[in-house]
């Protein structure tokens, strides 16, 4: 190992040795906190000496740090895209899926990062991870076919998107219990209720719920929940004495 | 008013000082980010020296920070009690009501605090506002009266406690609009809806559900969600194919 890594360092022009340190970096950050990486960890994973890092990265670990998050956040990014047909409920599914494998690969450096009070916190790693839930909330909005949104369904899409990251914070610390995919399930099902309450108040949202439920076929995870909520809001009933019996 | 300061600085005991100097600490910190707060500007605000401030917190502003926030957290958790009897949402809304009023009298520092990358974050703020989404959390379990609250209902009250944070600092950010009272009928809704989800998913929150439908009034936060939401639901009647008709 310790042949083909010198052997590397001869070879590799500047921008890829930055890239092979960044994804060394990464692959420690993912999985311990920043303040449990040293530079020469970094160093080792890469097969290449501490001052060979502090030539690429002359601000140290923070700088480090901050290169290897920016390169997770645009892969969290290219997590978001998903092509704009078939039903939403399907769509949000196909995001969560891949939203929650980067989460389970990037567990502790996940935690670290959005627990907050890290040493490595910084206000560009702040800028970084609001700038990756900017791009998520521009995503939705996209799927949802909404030109111009309105206050009410901005901060429904961000509330949720809140609600997101701490259910992931969530079942990272319970050891990934529920499964990745009743947690999906139960986060897209979260969404249709957020959706179809929003509506129920403001005008721009039920027409964005109409449009959607329009798309969802009785056999898609939106008829499910509907087969599932029926008799839980029977238990309801009497808050509608004008439709019941 | 240097007049009266000066007198009340002989007169004060240790306790009744630090209790002073909190209160004039809390008062800058709640409308200002932490660090366009200086000692300086505490002892004015007390009308003390600088010295003086420093005898009390030797660890001067993060300890005084510090400090501020134990005291406001302090404050924070004694909105979340109610007596428990009445419809649940009726109950939420009181506390949402008391905590929206507490957002808005501690606005910039209520943001600074939660948006993270502030130079005032410790190990030990960040565990006292855990603690608080901890109170939180345990007052909601108490409300829904579940003494042994499985994996998914303490996930479902969790990822909503971060909701309602989430929802407050956008609050903040929009000039507080909507009017606080649209904000909180929008949260209990929300509240509403993901334990109407959940329980479709979950047995014990649907016995919690059924528990909590049961003493909803038709004229109450409830009953009117459940009007309202009757048309947005209606168009997604494809979905119960065997239910309609």
């Amino acid at each position: 190992m310790t042949g083909s890594g010198t052997a590397s360092y001869r070879r590799l022009g500047v921008a890829e040795r930055r890239a092979q340190l960044i994804t060394a970096a990464l692959g420690l950050f993912a999985h311990r906190a920043p303040e449990d990486v040293s530079l020469d960890d970094v160093a080792a994973a890469a097969a290449v000496s501490r001052p060979l890092v502090y030539r690429y990265f002359p601000g140290g670990k923070t700088q480090l740090y901050e290169a290897a998050l920016r390169s997770a956040a645009n892969d969290l990014e290219l997590c978001f895209a998903e092509p704009e047909n078939g039903p939403l409920t399907t769509r949000l599914g196909a995001v969560l899926d891949r939203y929650l494998a980067f989460v389970d690969e990037h567990d502790a450096g996940f935690s670290a990062l959005l627990q907050g009070g890290s040493v490595a916190e910084t206000s560009r790693t702040g800028a970084i991870v609001d700038e990756v839930r900017r791009a998520a909330a521009r995503q939705i909005l996209r799927h949802l076919s909404v030109p111009d949104p309105g206050a009410r369904l901005r901060m429904m899409v961000r509330t949720w998107i809140t609600a997101v990251e701490a259910a992931s914070l969530i079942w990272l610390d319970e050891g990934k219990r529920p499964p990745a995919a009743e947690l999906r399930d139960w986060l897209v099902d979260h969404f249709t209720a957020l959706l179809t309450v929003t509506a129920a108040s403001d005008p721009q949202t039920a027409e964005v719920a109409r449009a959607a439920f329009a798309l969802e076929p009785p056999d898609g995870p939106m008829g499910d929940l509907a087969r599932r909520v029926a008799p839980v809001v029977a238990g309801a009933e009497h808050l509608l004495p004008g439709l019941s019996g």
